[in-house]
């Protein structure tokens, strides 16, 4: 038996496709002392794993050719020379795009507790870096406020949509999505609860954000930056806060991006823009899982996963983010066998 | 004898010329109760006044097609019914671009105290909402620390020069100015004392600001904005934070701003992007302004101002901001025997 592992073989130029990655077989690595030996059960597809795969200094380094793709995933611990693990904990960490993986000092993995009551696709949604990046954007970088207006872009998607909902059920005055397309609108209002979603494909976006907003936006949550940013930026409310989570529209730009042109009503009306890595805030990961399951468990926050079967089709999983052909949280399960009780 | 005024005849594209505004006489207001009667001495030339020009809200009301044309001045009381004023005392507020003004309720003057050793074109410049606009955004807006690599834009300029010296008395591990030409580059080093300074009129500014800070840009304070802002931007350390005071290159554009396009980054380097006006720190002007005033009478701040004469020449003073055809603030002597003992 070996580990099948989905490694980098060229950087890609706009969309990854089947030159850039390649699948690999390898022998399952050795448990040495002090390391678990992990079977990967499902790994998480992110926007920013693209923006790894390019030769540029980013938050983390980037992907070399040859390497294993990075991403984050949970698995179950089937060999263990260490306190941390015991054989059969579900855990969750940095597995990579591969079957199995070791768990080390320098690859820590959490375990993740059982009977909460969540399958481990949930927890890997709304209590993972998805929806942590919600919780702690809206409410510590966006330092979110009851009554505030709040407008949300990339708004189906797996963060947006749990920003949404956090700023619902903490008391905005409204909660305006944006999303690409009518069936993605008709889910972010339906499904998540959002008071209006706003289709950026459609015209004029800008002054329908100001027929939503007549108030201005007091927080922007923005999952994709460029020319939707800008639209935005022009209907901004006194001391707004600008939160930049990521610019999924520029990924995998292949030419210089238009840019935002509209800083100046930052002046005008006073607007602080702050961008985040939600790494940061991992000492205070905990309390935001029990706010966040809690909200989970009573209805509060509706969710979904899109559950790509097969690691051989991680990469097509990745471009499904920037195509807009997912719906909720997309992952790639490796082994169905690995669930959470 | 009249007041002549300078009052805006038709809105400008690009920079104001001579249809623009137009001189207008009109009888010497006469001093109402509770009133004071102002002969103005010399009116503030901001590069905000252009901005006022446009059919657009902004901060402010946009300046009414027929009215004088909105500006901060100084000039002597001649004529006071209310306590608040005394015959003789020198005031500071919008006088306008006339040379007749009545202080009221509802456009009170603030009188500017004798004897300090400083003369009036300093208290307009330093002491003014120039200082002023230094002082709060680089301490307040942009949380100066100890130690910070600081870059400056419009550092020849009469907010930017004070920005880089307060930075300096302050600590900064390194005060970097950006400015246009070789003249204004030499005037920011020699005589501000800023330890370096870039000329945006040569290429490969970004490479420049790196080679300049190499660990990165912990404050920039930017008063032009479009690209020279997006050239920081690539340059910023972790946590950097970015005070948007002007956006100078953006006041007479005739089309679209190409925009900054390096937002990503301050999600990569968490930074942060706030504007401000300093009309928002008044209840404080009085203990920045003992501290702005010690930093002048000690040597600290050096400044210059360039004084135009005649109200008639204003808006051509206005110009010179955009070109960069002055040296230091610009004021407009209306009347020069109104002085400061």
């Amino acid at each position: 038996m070996n580990n099948r592992q989905v490694v980098l073989v060229q950087r890609p130029v706009g969309m990854i496709d089947e030159t850039t990655t390649a699948l690999k077989e390898v022998p399952i690595p050795e448990c040495g002392v002090n390391e678990a030996l992990i079977k990967v059960g499902i790994v998480s597809i992110d926007p920013t794993i693209r923006t790894w795969m390019n030769d540029a200094p980013g938050y983390l380094p980037a992907i070399e050719i040859g390497d294993v793709i990075r991403a984050g995933g949970t698995g179950v611990v089937v060999e263990s020379k260490t306190d941390r693990y015991n054989v059969g904990d579900i855990v969750y960490g940095m597995t990579n795009w591969q079957e199995w993986v070791i768990a080390s000092e320098h690859n820590r993995f959490t375990v993740v507790p059982s009977g909460m009551g969540v399958d481990l696709p949930t927890v890997m949604n709304v209590l993972g870096t998805t929806g942590l990046t919600a919780y702690f954007g809206l409410l510590d970088v966006g330092q979110f406020k009851e009554g505030d207006v709040v407008v949300v872009s990339g708004a189906a998607g797996a963060t947006g949509s749990v920003v949404g909902q956090i700023a619902k059920a903490r008391g905005a005055s409204k909660v305006v999505g944006i999303a690409g397309g009518p069936e993605k609108c008709a889910e972010v209002v339906e499904k998540y609860g959002f008071d209006e979603c706003l289709d950026y494909r459609e015209e004029r976006l800008s002054q329908r954000i100001r027929a939503a907003c007549p108030k201005g936006v007091d927080l922007y949550f923005d999952n994709v930056g460029g020319e939707i940013l800008d639209a935005v930026l022009v209907n901004i409310a006194m001391n707004a806060r600008i939160v930049l989570c990521g610019a999924i529209s520029q990924y995998n730009a292949m030419e210089r991006p238009k840019g935002i042109a509209n800083t100046s009503m930052m002046i005008m009306r006073r607007g602080r823009m702050q961008g985040f890595i939600v790494f940061d805030f991992a000492s205070r990961y905990g309390e935001a899982q029990v706010e966040l399951a809690t909200m989970v468990l009573d209805g509060r926050i509706a969710h979904q996963e899109h559950l790509v079967q097969g690691l051989e089709h991680a990469p097509d999983a990745l471009n499904l983010l920037f195509t807009g052909g997912n719906h909720g949280k997309t992952l790639v399960v490796v082994d169905e066998s690995v669930t959470l009780s």
